[in-house]
């Protein structure tokens, strides 16, 4: 089979969402199972055609427990996708190849997370909750300890070779907030940010400040993939997974990279390599991007990575509301972790199906190509969806 | 695609295994390392090649720490799969899946695991470190507290409806100490079992004795899949990877099935119809079977699932050493995980690979198809390997 295998063989036929917010009522199982159903309900598939399940390795409710409450069937593939936020297009690229494999046919990839509802960890110099990680020995006791130190200091070295500034990231941060403001579902909704605003919140991580960081969030999301036959007898358009890429470069080290020659070449280099060598669009054809947005600059590293700009040029690319609604290329038209909610980046990928559908909340013009990335800096996964 | 997707496309082109036992040395991130390079070795594949990671959800070393000292190439396809004991034939299925849609080259499934030398785990009746999973709060309760009690349940419901005994249990553990007592790197190489032994042994959980437990083992191994087109440049004799099948049963409950209308229906029959529907191979075609045996009643279980026999009919076909070598079906002849060494069953899949490369120290003659499957009784999986 060549790299074209899983072209348009399976589509996005059904999408949900929870409330987000902080302190939501209901546990992360049962928001899981609510979003599930919906998300069937939207498809028109009942949940006992279920036989595909798809989660992230660190998601809270096993196949077992949502077997039981949302009554699946006999379910005949699942598996679960390592490194937290790069992996929301993976979820659905894994389920669209279990259905071109005929491993199964309707396929539930789901993130269920209470973030915001948590204890609040215990981030020390002694690692993440007590125990240090392989490599995490020469950082974390060098006060390298959130993911914002790391990501802080990832940026820095991006400002200090290609003279990206605070406003670059700003652009970012003020792109996200003008859509998310103007999203119902969003956190952010009707709460504009200035420029003002930006410049005078405080260090969260020096270059990084309150707003380059995402939101703390509660919510789940769902989707439902089956194969591109299928889909044309179901309830909403369906939303063709045109190509699949996963991407760790050689050496990398999470989140700062010091291992890699060039630490600024990150995972979306090696994912948009292999995602553009398997699609029909290039980077130029993409109408909208939903780039994840955990801090401002992995959305500058990613525009690069994926080749929406060249090296070191994501700082204008920027400008003039380039990745805002009506710019070059509008980027995470739902508000993204910045703005809409941080779900794993999962919100991301359903806005994407949403744009393909033309059913988003700031609804980008004539949309036939969408991209969906997951984190630059860990290893991570994108989706380039069509109608 | 048709069921027949993944048929023949992929093989299996290198295996490799650490020493078994008890108190090693290495950690399970040094054990890790060093099977994936002596599988890519025995394969005669450069380290810079790898280009595709699975593992299990539980494995403790991530694809970056693997990437960064085993010197893999930008790896384009990364997952794990849930359920410990159900994954090991899935992880070579995904890969299977991966090489077949052109999502990676060469692919490496592993798992390293020190059970013997971590800290006692506390079993309690308030769940597993303190946590109760979804479902345990009807059964811990009650004192089904750890997976052997949970077993033993479902091995006295079957007992109780076809007239098995504990001599049919004995059969498997003697069968699996037949082959580990005469495999070298079996924790019981030259430690025979007697019937008496068994049967003077102590109650772990009743009726599941000493011997009806598996070993509790540290180790690690490490497989290698390429295409079928590739395999022919390389070293070894390839293995294909003729079938591959998951199963979850509707309503299914690890270990006990409470909700299920039938309980000992379990994920072996779901993952079984699926598998054999894939295969030109049926259970009678079948030359040799590693089945997981954590527990011994799991084999009997599986037998039936997967066909080997009528449903109620496994403990006769267990007398007369019908699964020993010269037996109906040879099954578990390195030993498995009653007498090889307990490594979540990934001991079985490279067995089985062996077996089909006619390299094993219990070889069976002229074997042209090979089964393994994951643990029955919490989701599972399982291949068909052919040469």
């Amino acid at each position: 089979m060549s790299g074209q295998g899983l072209q348009d063989q399976a589509v996005i036929a059904g999408i949900a969402q929870s409330r987000f917010g902080r302190g939501l009522e209901e546990t992360e199982y049962e928001l899981a199972c609510d979003v599930i159903l919906a998300a069937l309900a939207d498809a028109g598939i009942d949940p006992s055609e279920v036989d595909g399940l798809v989660s992230y390795s660190i998601e809270s409710s096993d196949e077992t427990a949502i077997g039981k409450a949302v009554g699946t069937g006999e379910l005949t593939f699942f598996a679960r996708l390592p490194f937290g936020g790069g992996s929301a297009p993976a979820s659905v690229g894994l389920l669209a190849m279990a259905v071109a494999a005929g491993q199964c046919s309707v396929g539930v990839a789901f993130r269920s997370r209470k973030r915001a509802s948590r204890q609040a960890r215990t981030w020390t110099r002694h690692g993440r909750g007590g125990e240090v990680a392989v490599g995490e020995e020469f950082s974390r006791a060098y006060g390298l300890v959130r993911p914002t130190d790391e990501v802080a200091m990832l940026a820095r070295r991006y400002m200090h070779e290609y003279g990206a500034t605070r406003d670059h990231l700003a652009n970012v941060a003020l792109a996200c907030n003008r859509h998310g403001s103007a999203n119902p579902a969003a956190m952010s909704y009707q709460r504009p940010l200035t420029r003002e605003m930006y410049m005078a919140s405080r260090w969260v991580s020096e270059p990084l400040c309150l707003y380059d960081n995402c939101l703390e969030s509660d919510g789940a999301l769902a989707t439902v993939v089956v194969s591109a036959e299928r889909s044309r007898s179901l309830r909403q358009t369906p939303v063709y997974i045109h190509s699949f890429a996963q991407g760790l470069p050689r050496q990398q080290h999470s989140m700062v990279n010091y291992f890699n020659d060039d630490p600024l070449y990150g995972p979306s280099w090696t994912c948009g390599r292999s995602l553009f060598a398997r699609s029909e669009f290039q980077p130029q054809d993409i109408d909208v991007a939903q780039i994840y947005d955990a801090f401002s600059p992995l959305v500058l590293l990613s525009l690069e990575g994926y080749g929406f700009c060249k090296r070191g040029e994501a700082g204008p690319f920027t400008e003039d509301g380039g990745i805002e609604i009506g710019g070059r290329l509008p980027v995470n038209t739902s508000g993204g972790s910045l703005s809409e909610a941080y779900i794993h980046g999962f919100n991301l990928l359903v806005e994407g199906v949403r744009q393909v559908r033309g059913s988003s909340p700031n609804q980008v013009a004539d949309v036939e190509s969408s991209m969906v990335s997951g984190a630059e800096a860990v290893g991570t996964s994108a989706l380039i969806l069509r109608k």
